[in-house]
């Protein structure tokens, strides 16, 4: 038996359009990224594909994107699920910078090293800070203690894995095709698990917004073949944009 | 401790603006029905109340109007639970049907029965008509043998209180305030067990669409003080359109 994975990167958020480390800061999709789910929801509905659980991590842009989609596919009705450990990388206290200044002010390798180091964490974000989300009502069911305030890809690799391999896992063991709304970097981590890529060759990969991202997996949840988008085109152009933030003036 | 339960009906659907049997043919909610679920999520937020759980049906319009409702609301991270038992009531044979054409073909007597008796369920619908749920994969989780193929106000009190009782009663008196989205008549049951209204006057019982509908409820689930809605200038509006329908040319 095939088990079908289906992974999408939520669309163009507010913060996207205006260039800013968002991280665990829950911004809303820009006009834009509500038209990529609706047409991540059209190319699913085209695929045949047809997803029996949805699983959304706590950030609104992710489940807005999920929200969308699913209602263009005819599939709102499936069970969903969200956790904080399929959250955006907590970018530290850079979250609410703009990209570019941050560039401007702490020079291109710096950048690079907290863009795509695998395991530089960028200086944590101080508690009392605007961009903070110490004490917020949507992780009121969480751990305090294991409440990230900065995180490299390693770390979101950690607190990720458990949830796919307890929680995710048994769905696709089930014969469930499964859905995952998320973002770049908790999306990498999980790409980097099932494909086998190493802690180098991770910061070349970049995945675009909004283009369903389909896994084959056998009864080990190997993949079978390579995994595939559902536009290929569109996805090979979104990857170069997503490869060129931060450059944009 | 005070529990407290939103109520909020779907907005306007594709086929309420049509004028047609709707039950549980899965129509999407007309653009007017996605204002009333933004305005349903901007009472929410004035309201200062803040669901932590969400219940819809498997319905479309329902389910969109909560997400529409919670994004308004700045709570689209909250867990959601689907059920079959929050549906609409089944309209049976009358599903697809015109209600001004069907209350010409059959005498305004009949009609009302129909409509608005409490134990006399319009004629079963048949397998193989287009707006019947045979078969459907929205309801691939359920026994085959409890999916109804027409429904009184009676029937859908049967099946929705189970689902009451054992699911969204645990939430409730867990100390979480909970949200239902669903339907005119699932909603109407609702009500009448929790204000314990007779078979006879329910009858007189309309719930406008969009509007919240908030009970606070005691340590055995019953109303502390008369249930009300958000917006009651609009609910008593909205309440006067429910009732006319059928009427309209």
């Amino acid at each position: 038996m095939v088990h079908k994975l289906i992974l999408v990167r939520h669309g163009q958020s507010e913060w996207n359009e205006k260039n800013l480390f968002t991280g665990w800061v829950d911004v809303s999709l820009s006009e834009i990224g509500r038209a990529e789910a609706a047409k991540a929801g059209e190319l699913l509905k085209e695929s045949g594909l047809k997803p029996d659980i949805l699983f959304t991590s706590k950030l609104s842009r992710a489940i807005q994107t999920a929200n969308i989609a699913l209602e263009h596919a005819g599939r709102l009705f499936i069970p969903v699920e969200r956790s904080w450990r399929l959250n955006e990388r907590h970018y530290g206290a850079l979250q609410g910078k703009d990209k570019a200044q941050t560039l401007a002010e702490y020079g291109s390798e710096q950048f690079m090293t907290w863009r795509r180091s695998f395991d530089v964490p960028p200086p944590p974000i101080e508690d009392d800070s605007e961009f903070s989300q110490f004490g917020e009502e949507r992780y009121a069911d969480v751990d305090p203690n294991v409440l990230p305030k900065t995180e490299s890809l390693a770390l979101v690799i950690d607190r990720m894995l458990p949830y796919w391999q307890d929680t995710i896992a048994k769905e696709l063991l089930s014969g469930k095709t499964v859905m995952i709304a998320a973002h770049g970097n908790s999306l990498r981590a999980l790409v980097k698990y099932l494909d086998n890529i190493s802690d180098d060759d991770i910061a070349g990969l970049n995945i675009p917004t909004g283009i369903p991202l389909v896994y084959e997996l056998d009864e080990k949840l190997k993949p079978t073949k390579p995994s595939y988008y559902l536009d290929p085109e569109a996805a090979a152009a979104g990857a170069a944009a997503v490869a060129a933030q931060g450059q944009k003036k």
